[in-house]
Order: C-alpha cells, then sequence, then structure tokens
C-alpha cells in the first residue's frame, strides 16, 4: 500500500515506519520535526520506498498538495501534541496540534477519497475514574486538554468514517516507552539524576500507578488489530495487565543508573493538574481478537530504562 | 446574576432568555443572526435588563471584549449549528459553528474567570445504537458531523472545567419543537404542504421514530437541572420517554392543516446520511433529581403543529 504517516519522525511514528517498511509498504512522512526528530528515520532516508516531507499539518493548503500528488491507501495518523503537562498550561497546543491536525488529515481524505485511516488514541480520553476501562465505558469526561483533544478526534473520526466510507481503525495507547522517546517520567528521571546524581525529585507521592507498553510492543498491536479487525469503525483498547507505579520506576532508574540517589517526594497524588494518577484497561476485546503484549508492564519499564543508558 | 447567551436570539435562544429575565437575571445576547432572528427578541430590547450585541462567536478578539466589559457569572452556551443535514454536506458548518465557537467561548471564560457554565448538548453524540441512552452509555461514535462537533465540544468542556474550576451543566436535547423554529420535520411538512397541498413527499419510510420535547418544557427543564445538579461538573439527558414516528407528525400535521393529502415515501429507514432514525433516552437520572416532561412526545408535536399554524 502507499500510506501517509503523520509524525512519521516521532517517537512512535519512526518505530511504526520501521515496520510497514519491513511489511513492504510505500510510505511518505510528513512531520514538523517540532517533536520529531531527523535522527529517528535518518536511517531510511534515500530509500526508494520512503520519503520525507517536512510540514506542518496546519498547512492546510501544502497538506492537499501532499494528497494530491501522493494517492494513499491508507493513513497512519499519529501526529499530535504528545506532552499533556505542556497542554495544561496552554489549551491552544492541544486544540491545534491534537484536534486540528486531525480535522484537516480528515479533510484531506474525503477530498482525495482516501478510504483507511488509523488513529493513534489515548487511555487520556477516559478521564479519572477508578473503573476498569473497556471500549465501552462512559462517561467519557477527560480532565486534561490533550485527552479532550483526542476525544474530539475521535468524535470527527467516527462521523467522517460513517458519511465517507472510510474503514478506521482507533487504538487507546497507555503510557508508551522505549528508544527515541522525548518526555515522560523516565526521561525526566535518568536526566535529572544526570545533572544531579544524588537526589530525585519525584512529582506527586509516588504512588500513580499506570500500564506502561514497550514502543516496540505497540507498534506490533496497532498493526495487528489493522490486519485482524474487519468492521468499519474498530476501537481499540491496548496495553498490558500490570502497572507500575512511579516509585518503583524512581528505584529502577537509580539501580539501572548504579547510583544511591534519595527519593523526595513533591507529594499529592498526582504530578500535576491533568495527570490521571491511577488507570486500568480491560483488554478482553484486544485479547479476543488475539494480541497480547510480550513485556509486562514492569518490563517494559526496565527495558526503556536499560534502552535509554545505552545497555 | 449577569449572564450571558449565546445563540440568544435563536429559536431555544430567545425562549431560554424570556425565563432568565422572568427569573431577575441581567442579560447579554450574542448572536450573528445567520441562524437567529431579531424578531425573536424583539420584545425584550430596550429593556434595561436585556443587552443584544449583533456579533458572531468566531470573532474572537470582539468576543474578548465583550467578556471583558460584561463581567458574567454565567455563560448559556447555545450557539451552534442546528441544522444536521446541512453539516453532513460541509463538515466545516459543525467545525465552525458547532465546536469553534465552544471552543473560543471557553478561551474566554478562561481569560475572564467566568466560573459557571451550561451547554447545549444533543443525543447526536450518541450515534445510531438501539440501547436505551443513559448519561454513562458507550462507545460514543457520532454519525454526523453535528453530533462530532457537540461531543468534541463536551470533550473540551470537560478538560477546561476541570483545569478551570468551572461548575458545568450539560443537558442533551431530543428534537425540540415549538414557537420560533427554524428548520425540522414539522417545519418542512408545513411549508411544503403551504406550496403543494395535495401531497406529501416523506423522506425515508415514515418509521422514524424518536422523542419530541416541546420547547417550553425543554426550557423550564434546563433552569431545573442548573438549580439542582450541585456536581462540579454535571450532564443529564433531557427530554420525554416516549416517541412519535415520522409517518405520524405527517397525519397531524395533514389533519391540523385540514387537509386531505397524500403521503408518499422515498423510502429507505432514514431521511438522510446522518440522521439517526430512531432513539430513546433513559431518563431516570433527571427524574431522580426531581423533573419530568409536561408534555408527552405526540403533545409536544401535536402543539408545535398548532402554533405554527398560529392556532
Amino acid at each position: 500500500m502507499k500510506v501517509l504517516v503523520t509524525g512519521g519522525a516521532g517517537f512512535i511514528g519512526s518505530h511504526l515506519c520501521d515496520s510497514l517498511l519491513t511489511e513492504g509498504h510505500i510510505i511518505t512522512v510528513v512531520d514538523n520535526l517540532i517533536l520529531g526528530k531527523k535522527e529517528n528515520i535518518i536511517h531510511l532516508i534515500g530509500r526508494g520506498d520512503f520519503y520525507f516531507i517536512q510540514e506542518d499539518l496546519l498547512q492546510f493548503v501544502t497538506l492537499k498538495k501532499i494528497f494530491n500528488e501522493g494517492q494513499f491507501d491508507m493513513v497512519f495518523h499519529l501526529a499530535a501534541n504528545s506532552d499533556i503537562q505542556k497542554g495544561s498550561n496552554n489549551p491552544e497546543v492541544d486544540y491545534n496540534l491534537t484536534f486540528n491536525t486531525t480535522f484537516n488529515v480528515l479533510q484531506c481524505m474525503r477530498e482525495y477519497k482516501v478510504k483507511k485511516l488509523f488513529f493513534a488514541s489515548s487511555s487520556a480520553i477516559f478521564g479519572e475514574t477508578s473503573a476498569q476501562l473497556s471500549e465501552d465505558y462512559g462517561p467519557l469526561q477527560p480532565i486534561s486538554n490533550y485527552g479532550a483533544g483526542k476525544l474530539a478526534s475521535e468524535a470527527f473520526i467516527s462521523s467522517f468514517s460513517y458519511t465517507n466510507n472510510i474503514q478506521t481503525w482507533i487504538t487507546r495507547f497507555p503510557n508508551i516507552v522505549g528508544e527515541r522517546f522525548t518526555h515522560g517520567v523516565i526521561y525526566d528521571f535518568i536526566n535529572n539524576l544526570k545533572k544531579e546524581p544524588d537526589v530525585l525529585t519525584v512529582l506527586g507521592n509516588g504512588e500513580q500507578n499506570k500500564p506502561y507498553l514497550y514502543v516496540k510492543d505497540l507498534i506490533e498491536g496497532i498493526l495487528f488489530v489493522c490486519k485482524h479487525a474487519k468492521d468499519r469503525f474498530n476501537v481499540y483498547n491496548l496495553g498490558s495487565d500490570s502497572r507500575t507505579k512511579v516509585k518503583e520506576i524512581a528505584k529502577m532508574v537509580i539501580e539501572e543508573m548504579m547510583l544511591a540517589a534519595e527519593i523526595i517526594y513533591t507529594g499529592g497524588d498526582r504530578g500535576w493538574v491533568g495527570d490521571v494518577p491511577e488507570f486500568k484497561y480491560d483488554l478482553t476485546k484486544i485479547e479476543t481478537l488475539g494480541w497480547q503484549a510480550k513485556y509486562n508492564s514492569n518490563d517494559s519499564v526496565r527495558l526503556a530504562i536499560q534502552k535509554a543508558l545505552g545497555k
């Protein structure tokens, strides 16, 4: 297939490109390189089946040109803000980077009759709840603008899919970790300990408890869902049954860096306004389809730390 | 309270203004008069407690000025596209009029620290399902851009409410009928029969079956919810338990107009792409709060026909 990957130079997008090329697809990446990095895809540039365009999806006229010339069979739409904290301070970030990018992609798909879409959604659409989250869970009340931007995207994807007969696969990610990550708790802990090896300050009380998934597991899960889910509109929670507490991550990072740093907690039940301190997925739907993550949450975290340290 | 009513010159908004003034509030209406009409509020203009500003909510700089000068205690945000069919043909309609108006209002509320919000949502967020729709129903998969625009609005209202501590009341309307309506099945049937009294063409097979609510019942319900629901974030389905089929509406209109028109059905289970042919609400939540509609669905339809005919 001729495939467009938006955000294809980013943390997750670049791993997806690696796998899509292995499967024999011809890829065009559009990335503005604000969060994405050229070094993530530098090993692909020059291949005859890989095209990179540095452009912003908010530039609608240029985007239409790209669709017109690309004649894509499918779009993998991953471009978005990925830093929840940043969007909480400025709602325009997720309004533009997470939602308006989606709307522009949908408008182009409608105009150029692209009939297959994958969308990278998030557990953040569910808001804060102690319930085990199945795909049918309601009400959906996001507490971050990031979650709102993803839910607003899902809303228009649903109506466009229906009215334009676009076959759609949405997977909702938990926390993703691994090579090429650009932010997040492991990233912060490692960088902070490099600067100050004796003390590690942890936002909140360390009890935040979430599922972490290794990025290569995620990519496998995405491609499995796109291959095996056959409805017009397919929505799957994607993750691991197990979870890891932030205080356990802190200990693992210190251990893997072979330090003896003291851990200081800032207190409170969450890292920042909009942070969901706990969630757990009901993964029955994706397991019934036939997929399960290789690594549990703790192993994913451990592996990501080791990869980040070049082990 | 000092209250901003967006879309206050519209079908529903103007009835809301009437009731809010009776309750002693000071009202500013912002309406671009594209769907709204000055005649709907002409009886209020000149009152010392009523201000009308003809402006488009998409004019963000002007909107900020209005918020700066208005010092509002609460916003009733009703401005939106209200014609589902129109938005199905052009996604920009609901993207702009239904969603971006909401985002602009939220940005102004955040900047000018307005801490109370009412939002007019819709059954269209639920998409097409035979389930009885409670407030916790999921998944939310709208099949019209109108429903998508309302769900996208709810998403950002949820995150803004949480991060800026805005007390919020959302009610999800069924089909609303009564004086001052601007479109919809009754409106169309009457106008078509005025032009051609012998034949009434009905889109679909006439079996579309939905709850209709009389506009003055709706306004009472809205104000009841805002007064009695005390959470930070309050969401209520608002409607009537009963439903009316389109073919029954056709008969009632012909009867009330004292005609003998033949009814012709175009066929198919729905009026147009994006039309949800059937839905029913679970109204336990609002009934537990203590509210019930005065008129059932058939009586609401009959009353609306009579009012439209000047009876």
